[in-house]
This record gives C-alpha cells, structure tokens and sequence, in this order.
C-alpha cells in the first residue's frame, strides 16, 4: 500500500522534493518499507509541473488535493498566511497529514494547526520551517527531550548572514552587500523579511516554542534588522574580539522567555562565529547536554526538500504501520514572555555627529544621568564633510536606560546626523 | 501507567540518568505524557546507586531485572562486549525494550541484536553510543533519511581531541599531553582505545552503517592512532594551512564503503577544524542537503545520560501509546567495504633519520620508484644527536605505493630512527 502525496506549490523547494521522489521512491521502499507515490501536484504554473516530469498530476485548485479522499498526506509549499493557512487549516480537518515549511504560518497559528492536527488525530510536521536542511526541529523533540533547555541561539537567516559575512570581511557597504545577495538570489526584490529581522523572528518564535514547551508566537519576538550596520562596526568588533551575526536568541529567565532578534556581537573565539555565508547554525544549551550546535545549509532546493522529505517519509512510515501521531504540541506551559526593559547587556553604538567641539561630551553626559557607565568612547573617522563617528561601549547596561539615552539623543538638535547602530553583546 | 525501568551500571553516566529521572519525571509527565519508573538499579557497587538517592532499588544480580516480567525498559549501561552482551541480548529476548551507550557492542554484535529485537517486537535504541550528547543516530535515522550520503566525517574522540587540541596549541608533547587528559579524567589509565582510535573506529562502524544502509562492523574500519604526532607536525601543518584531527572518515565509493579512522589534515578554513578540546563533532554530506554538521560534547555525564535519557523517552512514548516499533536495523544494502589500497590521497610523512649526506636523496628516490610525486620535501630540527626530520608532502598517490614505500624504507639499515608520522590529507 503506497502513502499517496498532494504537494501544493512547486518553486524551488516543491521541485526539489518531487526530483527527490523520482529518483528515490525505490531506494525508500527498499530501506524503510514505506512506498510514497505522489499523486498530485497544484501550482499556478503547469510549466513549472512539466519541468520536474509531472504535468500529468497537474491542477491549479487546491481543493483537488484536499477535497481527494485518496490523498494522506498533503505538503504546502505555498508560503505566506493567506491561501497557505486554508490549504493547512482544511486538509487537516479533512484528516490529512501535512508537511510544511511555512515558518510565517507556524509562528502565527501555529496552536490552531496543533489542535487542529490532534481532533482530526492526524500530524503536522514542519522541520523545514526552520533552518533550511538542518535537523532541529526533530531532535529538539526527540533527541534532547530530557533536557531543560536554557538557551536557544539561531543564525537562522542565510540572506543577512551571507550580507554581514561580505561586509565584515571584504569591507561592502549595506547596499552593495544586498544587492550582490540580490543578484545572486541569496535575497529577495523586496527584502525587508530578510533584512529587518522578520524571517529570524518567525524561526525563533517555532524553535523557542518547542524549547521551552511554551507558545510563543511572532509578534513576541522583539526585533531589530541589519540596516544601521556598515563595515566600520564589522571592524570594531573585531578589534573588540567579536565576530557581528544578526541573531535569534531565546533565553529561559526568571521572569519569563527572553525572546529576539538583533545584531549582535558574539565571541570569535565562539563556534557560531565560524559560521558564515548563507550557512545557517542552531546552539541549543541544555542542563543535561551542555553545549550542542546544528549547522548546515539553511536555504536553497535541496537543503529545504531534505527536511521536508525527511519529514514525509518519517510520517508516511507512521501512516504505513497504522501508528497515531506521537509528537503533538508543545505548550503544556504558559510561560510568560519578558520584557525586553529588563534585559542587561553590554551595548556598542554608533551614531555620526557635526565634528563640533562639545557634541561628544555632551553625548557622554546623557549616557551618564541614564545610568549607564562607558567602557570605551571613541571618535572616529573622517571629518570632511564636517561628520565624525562616535562609538560608544558599555558596562553591562539595562536595555531601558538604553532606550532612554537613545531617546533623549535623538530629541537633541544638531547632535544625530544618522540612525545609531546598536549592537548588543551576547558573551 | 507509568513505564518500568531498570537500570543495570551505575557510573558516570548511569548516576547521571537517575538523577534525570529524579529532577524532570514529573516535566516528562506534563509535556510528554509520559510517566518513567525507575524501578531497580543494578550494578557491582551499592554506595553509588546510594550516593545517586537509590539505595533502595538496588541490586547486584542483573537478572533481577532481566528477569522481572514488570519492567518494560532495561538501560544498560557497563559497556564492553562481555556481560553488557548477555544483558542485551537476554533482555530481548525476554521482550524488553533496550537503550544502550554501547559502542562496541553494537558495533560488533549491532546485526544480530537488532534481529533480537525484530523477533521480540521491541526497540533497540543507541544515540548515546556515538557524540555523547550530541543528537546524530536519531537525525540520521529520521530528519536525513531522505538524502543518499556520500559522507559521514567525525571527530568521535573527546580524549585525542583534547590532546591534539594541546599538541597543537601549546606544543605539549604527546606524552605531557596523555598525562594530562589522564589527570582531568579525559583519558583511561589504559589509554589505549582511545589513542590507537579503536574507540572512535567503533562510533564510524555505527555511523556508516545507518548512512549506508549497510553493516559495518569495527573489524572493517582501517584504524591508525595518534601516537606517532609531534608538536612538529602540527606546526608543519598550521603552516600549510591544516588543522590535525583524528578524524573517523566514511565515503560512499564505487568499489564500496572507505571506511577508516587515522590522523587527517582538514584545511584551517573548515568547519570541523575549529572543532578542539573534548568536543565532538559529526559532519554529513547528502545529495539533497549538502554539508550538515552536528556539535557538541563528547562525553561527561551530563551530555551522554542527555541522550540516553532521549531515546528512553522516544520509547516510553511508543510504550505509552502502544506503538510497535518504528526503525529497525539499517541492513538492508549488501555494499562491500572498499579496500584501502585503492584509497588516493595526499599524505604528510615525517620521520627521523641519521643527520648524513645522501639520506635524503635516497629517501626521495624510494619515493620516485614507487610512482610517489612529491610536492615538498624539507629537512627540519636540530642535529645535536646527529638526527634530522624529514617531511615529505606527496601530490596525491595511492594508498597502496606508500605503503610500499614505507616497507621498503623500514627495510633500509641505518635509515629510519622512528616510526614515521603518517598523515592523510581530506580537502
């Protein structure tokens, strides 16, 4: 008996896992005993069917897939929470097995889905909503399951990692940084998702959830993108000893999940600062395992169709044996979420000034009535357009006396000429 | 109803399990539904189960638990292919489900324990076998399991990592460098399992065999240790741009599976060669998902009890929920084992030879009639005792003619004063 496949989208990934089907449909029987047979294919597009060999299963109307009795399992590759959260939400309550990689999705409705999967007493599974073809999502819930998860740290954005690798290392700007990704279709036309944070925030928001079997959805997740950052920060930090990722950190505290997304600077000497390009790396801190690290290629055809692949040979095994589902949702806790006032940090900032007698003291000064004590001042750069860099870093600071000088910086006429780049230290 | 274990070696890692089950039974009920029991412990030394809280469970005959009709789970935990044999075997035959540490066992008896457990209709489960902590076995099986991988690389040992971590690092010979694994507790009294790479033969055996879907048994994998490494050879590498690992290398080939463990020049850049310390990393190559790599500790209590509390988890589950087993022995393929005389690759050799005129022309002439390019050759080291380094650097060769050479070099009175330092290069 074959487990009978709908797949729902076919770009890049869906491609990927239709070639992947094709060339070793055989391969899986032999090794697992589990013959997946993909009986159906929906796109806007049937050119794009007809250039991975399958026109034949072509239809451009989702309810074909999900209206199909016959259909198991149905994998959405649409993106996005419009069409895709219909096309999830209704082939579960048809009783189908889902496979998605739709991060937006999971970090939004991701209770929804869960509770939608458990009455219809059917799973969903989303490895590749997170990290691309690394292994998190599952080991996370199986592997490290005896563990108290303390902390969670992702390079989980391949566009902005690949930018900040080129600016720190070969000295590009912002701009020329993003449009050589563009070219390379590292990123998007549009790449505020990438750039601004959201895309790290969604992942973070899937991979804290299952850490710290609590719900914690998008809009938890405080956010700051990769904009403010030239190649004079890059070099900063690594005079400092830091290397710059934008990264996705959730922390266990005391009063509550400490949940973000930023620039920050973490250690060279630290294994994630290895990690460059559009290579992607989950750290997982566990009080039984210690220090664990997932690295891998976090985009691209094969990467993706690999973790969904994994995922739908792993539930069509379950369908095949006649197996309940056994992973169900993780929010049996309701931890609350922190707030971000009371994170305490080292802190770098940046920000250009009229080259003025007085601005820099005057700067020091707001620093000082908010409370927070500078470990280095300096002044730097070039001077002739009258504009000079001031870079500030501190003691361990309170984010919201951070706010507060930043706040009352910006009120000041004539003191701010650019947004200031802040970049928290994560040691 | 809760899931009966017994727990048979109560050392390190097994006093770290109890104390898992004692701190997180009742998280492991609310998150999971799972609700673990240890019910007997058995092991030589009453003090440590009493030192760990249960001193009451305890028992020095491991057929009180084999024999227990109650006890659904046995943990076993001794290690070696002696009793733990009997213990696993007998327990499944008796229709309990096994979770093991054991290396060598399922290295050399894997095949016919996994068919003791097919027949019983129970699960055998091992991740805390290779990587300690590190989450592999379970991601192999499952999230990648939709790749054909063409590589499995690891550094497997915590003890020669560490001391090629101090070799290389602050030139510590190999004997300062054992002595001082051995007084952190890194290293055996009897070291020799872990210098000679037995130990991490063992974990490629286990990992070869699921990538490949074939058996690979420790007696397949060519092993050489690290005893012949200097201080001198790290620094000539570092210099040509390599780190030095004992690495545990698996490849698909087309005359069948090159499997081996030996010391291995991986390129500085690489993430594998950042890798130092009692840290382990596993790195696999797939045709859909690229470079993957798994990080993490080792060994220690903490990180190997983390695992094997995970796969007891992921059992009690299906125990819980009536599953049958889900994966069994990864044997379906027949591949043979490639020999390694047919291996080409760049070899770095150094040995000591009497500081006279024309030993080196002769050296570089065996070289030359054994179809051996050379790259480099250098003479190197004081010749206080009349004695110099030389280091040759091949293009590649055959595995095969530099074995030849090496016999016929060995041959020569009057030539070799040590055994020569053979590295093998992995770009």
């Amino acid at each position: 008996m074959s487990v009978k496949i709908g797949l729902i989208g076919t770009g890049t990934v869906g491609g990927g896992c239709i070639d992947i089907i094709k060339n070793h449909r055989e391969d899986f029987k032999r090794h697992y005993g589990v013959d997946i047979e993909l009986v159906r294919v929906c796109s806007l597009d049937r050119k794009e069917a007809e250039a991975h060999g399958v026109g034949d299963l072509f239809t451009d109307d989702f309810n074909e897939i999900i209206g199909d009795p016959e259909i198991d399992l149905v994998i959405e590759l649409i993106g996005g929470t419009g069409v895709a959260h219909t096309i999830v939400t209704e082939a579960l309550k048809a009783g189908k097995y889902v496979v998605t990689a739709n991060k937006a999705l999971m970090a939004t409705a991701g209770e929804e889905i869960f509770h939608l999967a458990d009455e219809a007493n059917v799973e969903i599974a989303f490895e590749a909503s997170v990290g691309g073809g690394i292994p998190i999502i599952d080991p996370m819930k199986h592997s490290l399951i005896s563990n108290e998860v303390s902390s969670v740290l992702g390079i989980v954005n391949g566009t902005t990692n690949y930018m900040l690798t080129r600016i720190g290392e070969d000295g590009l700007t912002y701009d020329a940084a993003l449009k050589e990704a563009q070219e390379k279709g590292f990123a998007e036309a549009d790449p505020t998702a990438d750039v601004d944070g959201f895309d790290a925030a969604a992942k973070i928001a899937i991979l804290a959830s299952i850490a710290f079997n609590s719900r914690v959805v998008l809009g938890d997740v405080k956010t700051e993108g990769i904009r403010n950052i030239s190649p004079v920060d890059l070099k900063n930090a690594r005079e400092m000893g830091y290397a710059v990722k934008l990264l996705a950190i959730a922390h266990r505290t005391p009063e509550g999940i400490d949940v973000r997304v930023h620039p920050t600077m973490i250690p060279l000497s630290h294994q994630m600062a290895n990690v460059n390009g559009v290579f992607n790396a989950i750290y997982v801190v566990g009080d039984a395992v210690g220090e664990t690290m997932f690295f891998g290629e976090g985009a691209g055809a094969g990467p993706a169709a690999s973790a969904v692949m994994g995922d739908v040979l792993d539930v069509a095994r379950r369908i095949t044996l006649g197996v309940p589902p056994i992973v169900g949702c993780t929010c049996t806790d309701k931890l609350p979420i922190a707030s971000m006032d009371s994170l305490e940090t080292r802190y770098y900032i940046r920000f250009v000034v009229p080259d003025r007698t007085g601005v820099l003291a005057k700067a020091a000064e707001v620093f000082s009535r908010h409370d927070v004590s500078l470990r280095s001042v300096k002044q730097q750069g070039t001077s002739e357009h009258n504009e000079v860099d001031l870079v500030f870093v501190t003691h361990t600071a309170r984010e919201k006396n951070i706010r507060a000088v930043l706040d009352e910086l910006a009120g000041l006429s004539d003191m701010l000429l650019s947004e200031p780049t802040v970049i928290r230290v994560e040691d």
